[in-house]
């Protein structure tokens, strides 16, 4: 007995041993090929500065839709198909322009209009501001100190958080909410200081919403550079009377038709389980949207490639997904749920890049405790690659809808110092983007969806 | 006796956990001061933007040093001092020419003298070339086949690589001995493939050196940038007897005098342990050398500014010393030693900071098992701030010969992707700094002081 249970001992930690050595050199493999042998960089390349910005809508969206299901027909896959989605189609119009009337003094600034905001009248809007450094400081004010102005939302985002990402989340709310806010106090349009941790010249845009405000109430909406937002405030305190002067001339047209892009494999062993990669095509329209997230796109498009340059046939059905107008409105992520629902397909697995194309660190992951548990026992195999972080945590936007009580999500966490220096703002460039640090997170993603594939998820719930 | 044992348990773990709340609250308080309240960015804003380039004996370093002592003197230290030290003084001379005549046609590459190369002739030299991959390789040519010839290194740094600095230990050896090692086999000159992972037109210097071989042998030896080697290797192999030409006017000059920068604050308990912190002032003369190591230097001056704004005063003695000549000679490094040598102290710690100013991952720590895994112990406190890699490995140079039995050494590791896209080259200047990943390595490195004064080192073998 004592000798059959030691035997069993031996074996099983054989079995172990095995496995975790099998899966070390495939580590090893899916590294070197996505450090030596891939081409997400030069798809970004295209994708950045011959196709550029990427807004819903746009015939630069429409061109990357057709150029990555082109360069995706290469892969292997056993099929590359398109799902029709209606977007949003809020277009800029000509270049912002905004100065400080400071008595007899104008001071030009950077400014760019919100995703969805509406326009100024033509000749542009001035009127006074009034700086404000919360939603809840708004409603402190009442109405008649709000009334006509131009409210100006200047908390900067919290340079001692650690995670960009937590600076973010506690500064975005005046971004997203502050125009319907502000009108519903009487205001005329509204300023925002940038999402950016910096000091610098570049107006971040962004998403915002009116909310269910009538259509009459819309006001201009507008962010501003944080070197304008700290020039602003210093001259407000000297002039509380000073003016504003914005001009933009932003449109929101009919929504438009586009696409998800999906690349499909079969699973050779559970066809019926599909594991989904993907990050979003659409962009803001301010640069390439290198980091945003062209980077997440041809990181996904690079985990097939690896998975052929090493002949990994996955057991489970690997779906690369490339979803349209992440943006402003995740009607992709929506569609490309809806249409799941409707075929009752069985996910298992979702994995989201879209922190940009920095040193990966780790994951973010949307799952139970067991299924947390079994990845945290995957970290000895990360490691060696410099993937220490695993925590539960948001996954990604477009995958958000993806939800079932059986489904493990994950977001790819880079490095995330560096992100908000470029997002959604003009200099959100390839030149932005280093090859390596691109590569190692397409490997990482692709050493995640191979442990998922080969050693499945726990259904606890099912 | 149970219920004094579990007493006595309740007790340690008490004071256990009250230790551990005390120093996550100090670590607190070090991360916020490095994000919120740091001088570091600004202090390397102008020995990069103003002083510039700062190789050994150039007016640069010596303005360095002028710089970093007076910011040095209004952080609170008890003294702060130079320590002389006699440097070695090579100079440029006129910006390098090089061109490949294939055949009638001339096509200019990107090249730069090697540090511590001799010029070549007025005119500059002409030679047929042989591509050579290894040192190992040069040695099975035989002299028939290398004489009167310039030897062309293109031996590349290993992409699949995990760790940038892997890469590049395994291809220095052709710039450091590369000269020496075919001048043996009487070649004319030597041109080396840049230590850079990437492929662009910025040429990488470096220290080389030609040993023991006789001053009359001294050949010029120049590196290429990778998108000149690859042109160099591609022409080669349709004209093996094409011929290159390169002039480059440098020199090596009388040894100058200069210093190492010390800023010393008196231990309160232990004022006769020593820790050190610190990175080196020289730099290349390509460029600003922001990140090879004005980060280092700058961080290094943080910490002691991250004490005095957070109140804490170190219980055992505290130098920050900026190293002068680890580029060509670690002249500086030796010097600290040989006077703390030759005044018996006592060092119990040395941290330094030159692998560039990028998101800090942890440290490399030269230490005995005992301290390594007392160093362990406090990942805990560091995992937070994202700190996670704790491994054995060189520290840095300059604190190389800083050796006893009794001392623990580490070096800051910083992500390593990026920085050989910079080391050594033009293109190593502030902009390619971010703010937010320097303060971060500066808090990182000012946590692990605050620990080791804490709770001292293990003495196994004193």
């Amino acid at each position: 007995m004592k000798k059959n249970l030691l035997l069993s001992l031996f074996f099983i930690n054989s079995v172990a041993l095995f496995a975790q050595t099998k899966d070390e050199q495939v580590f090893k493999e899916i590294y070197r090929s996505a450090l030596t042998n891939s081409k997400c960089y030069s798809w970004l390349d295209h994708l950045s500065n011959d196709i550029g910005s990427r807004l819903s809508g746009s015939i630069g969206a429409e061109k990357a839709v057709q150029y990555t299901k082109q360069q995706m027909e290469t892969l292997g896959f056993d099929k590359v198909y398109l799902q029709e989605v209606m977007v949003p189609h809020w277009v800029r119009g000509e270049k912002e322009i905004a100065y400080i009337q400071d008595n007899k003094t104008k001071i030009k600034v950077p400014i760019c209009a919100l995703g969805g905001s509406v326009a100024t009248s033509k000749n542009g809007l001035t009127a006074e501001v009034i700086e404000i450094h919360s939603l809840e400081e708004l409603k402190t004010f009442g109405v008649d100190k709000i009334k006509g102005k131009i409210v100006f939302y200047n908390r900067a985002m919290d340079n001692g958080a650690i995670e960009s990402f937590d600076a973010y989340s506690g500064a975005v709310d005046q971004r997203y909410a502050g125009a319907k806010e502000a009108s519903k106090m009487g205001a005329v349009g509204t300023i925002v200081r940038s999402m950016n941790l910096r000091l610098d010249d570049f107006p971040h845009t962004g998403g915002q919403s009116y909310g269910d405000i009538p259509k009459s109430q819309y006001i201009p909406a507008a962010a501003i550079s944080t070197n304008g937002a700290e020039l602003l405030s210093k001259t407000l305190k000297n002039n509380p009377n000073l003016k504003f002067y914005f001009k933009q001339s932003c449109e929101q047209l009919e929504d438009a038709l586009s696409y998800n892009v999906v690349g499909e494999i079969k699973g050779t062993e559970h066809p019926e389980n599909i594991m989904v990669v993907g990050g979003h095509l659409d962009s803001w329209d301010l640069a390439d949207g290198s980091h945003d997230d062209g980077a997440g796109v041809v990181q996904s498009m690079e985990v097939m490639n690896i998975f052929k340059n090493i002949n990994y046939k996955p057991k489970n059905t690997l779906r690369v997904v490339l979803f349209m107008n992440e943006e402003n409105g995740t009607r992709g992520g929506k569609k490309y749920q809806e249409l799941s629902l409707a075929n009752k397909e069985n996910h298992i697995f979702a994995l989201e890049s879209d922190e940009g194309g920095f040193s990966p660190r780790g994951f973010s992951l949307e799952c139970d405790d067991a299924n947390y548990n079994k990845i945290l026992g995957w970290k000895n195999v990360f490691e060696p690659y410099l993937i220490h972080s695993f925590v539960k945590g948001h996954s990604g936007s477009d995958i958000e809808a993806l939800t079932s009580t059986t489904i493990v999500k994950a977001g790819l966490k880079p490095d995330s110092q560096r992100y908000f220096d470029y997002h959604h703002a003009a200099n959100d460039k390839f030149d932005a983007i280093d090859k390596r640090e691109l590569e190692l997170g397409a490997g990482t993603m692709a050493g995640l969806l191979y442990m998922i594939d080969q050693n499945g998820i726990e259904r606890q719930n099912p």
